[in-house]
């Protein structure tokens, strides 16, 4: 392993004490619990946005907890859900009087838990609403986009609801929003390294020098069409893209936000060098892009490789993207 | 490899291009050469800032021009000096008539190409001053911090001059600034793993999975006390602090900015982790941190390692620190 640890079960828990000694003002943890990450801050009568997830993701999940964005995160082992009754915990200090909005990746012990937690909150009397990412395309046919894994796409999730949230919209037009930037994102993920999860100590999968996975989800999961011999970024680019641009489908007359997302070992430099790519063949398309993103927004810790997401703007959208925002991992002028 | 590149020679070009077409409302290059990276908006009357070196940094080194940084870079090969000819376009396109500052790192091709282009400008009448970074620690023993290499340390040159030159100081108090800064900030970094030139297509050394060097400069120059078996991230922190706070000396009292970076291909999880033991030293030694700053400040591709810089604050830079910046790689709100 390369990696800068102590023991490697204390992995989440320290990674955790080191994000509230940095940022003590803007985040805190509530049930003297570590893994129920919560705003410092919570603006009573707004509605609660709250997400959660496996760890091992950063920025995903807790990093966009902040103005603008979320209130709350339960945290999850490396690359596991987290439970219930963390999520139960959140939900409870984040809730405003006005209800909580669930918003997190299509994975299924993620949706078990959540969903517990929301009947368990239904109870205490708070009311709470779902909507699930579901944007690789790689990972389920057309047709059954809700067997679909959620990966870096829902950044724009957090981003359109949590803009609305901050604005004072109720939690039926919160959820309208998550919903219509849910069915208008898409992404393909290509990676070209595993990574190692601490606890394990070896890579979850193999993959040579000189191999790529096009369509690998972010904890490795398998992609469509298997191991291939590496291909020029150009190359890489035009088949993503491709199949992106046939799901929507995205066609001539677009608007879209690119979000070209580093896997965790990818230098910026090659993510710039796939948007090059990614401008010139919308811009062949007809399709305008409007909001580039370029980092790294959901990670597997040490993975090389890069996903590219298109949303489809409208008015509507546009406007809650270019809203400011400002978490300890996202910070964004108003644009 | 493991890159997502087309031809290895068309690299840094090809990632220029990105960055052009991904900021072009913030960004644009001069002489018709995308090596001469500057400012879209240049301010009439505002000191002009540049820096300029070799590609393969991310965001070092152009990542930092933009509103509240810097107005120009003249961009190199990878981990190679870009020419005279080059600084010297993007100096003539920055300055507003009150003259440039240049803020670089200690590397002897870029002292001898950026005095000539000193020297030029003073030709054409721009009056030119200069400020080297030289924070890393572990390059050469104190007294001969001259001979010390410019590595993550040289963001805080940026922010504190660019705060400065933004809100119209005049050439002397910039770079009086600008040296308060590089003579108050310390940096040690470790490596776990190299980095690959990609027209060189080998590892710049070799180190085995499960050794470390502390020390090791950002292209790969070897470290005080070579290669060693890869110890705890409190061990690490321990001996990386030791060295650092020993240098200043940073004593009891002190307040201080962190700047904990990752060397590009280390996930965010390590860096908070290494925070946490930070912050753990810090407080027990009696210094305060006021401003931690974590991600990728200064990379070399797909090395993994990190490094730990300190700025010891007073009011005036505590207050230069905390202007807001808005540049394609950098964002802050006021802090």
């Amino acid at each position: 392993m390369r990696k800068l640890i102590n023991r490697p079960e204390d992995f989440v828990d320290e990674m955790l004490q080191g994000i509230y000694a940095a940022h003590p003002d803007k985040v805190t943890y509530v049930n003297n619990d570590l893994r129920c990450y919560v705003r410092k801050h919570i603006k009573p009568g707004k509605v609660g946005l709250a997400t959660g997830g496996g760890s091992g993701h950063l920025p995903l999940f807790l990093g966009y907890v902040g103005e603008g964005m979320l209130d709350g995160c339960s945290v999850g082992g490396v690359f596991q859900s987290p439970s219930a009754e963390q999520m139960l915990a959140v939900t409870k200090a984040i809730d405003g009087g006005s209800g909580v909005l669930y918003i997190y990746g299509n994975y299924t012990g993620d949706i078990m838990n959540f969903d517990l937690a929301a009947e368990l909150a239904a109870v205490e009397g708070i009311t709470v609403e779902t909507v699930i990412g579901c944007d690789d395309v790689a990972s389920a046919p057309k047709g059954r986009e809700d067997k679909r894994r959620g990966v870096a796409g829902i950044f724009y999730l957090y981003k359109v609801a949590g803009a609305a949230a901050e604005a004072g919209a109720d939690l039926a037009e919160v959820k309208r929003l998550a919903l219509k930037a849910r069915d208008n994102v898409r992404t393909m993920g290509v990676a070209l390294s595993p990574c190692v999860i601490p606890e394990i100590g070896k890579p979850t999968f193999e993959l040579a020098d000189g191999e790529m996975e096009i369509g690998m989800g972010i904890h490795g999961e398998p992609g469509v069409q298997g191991k291939a011999k590496l291909a020029t970024a150009d190359e890489i680019v035009d088949q993503m893209l491709a199949a992106i641009l046939a799901d929507l489908p995205f066609t001539r007359g677009d608007e879209v936000s690119v979000l070209i997302n580093g896997l965790g070992a990818t230098p910026k430099e090659e993510l710039y060098l796939l948007y090059r790519r990614v401008h010139q063949v919308l811009s062949a398309e007809g399709i305008a892009v409007s909001y580039p993103y370029l980092g790294e927004f959901a990670t597997s810790m040490e993975m090389a490789g890069a996903s590219i997401s298109l949303l489809r703007l409208d008015d509507e959208l546009k406007s809650l993207l270019a809203k400011p925002a400002h978490t300890p991992f996202f910070v964004q002028h108003q644009l």
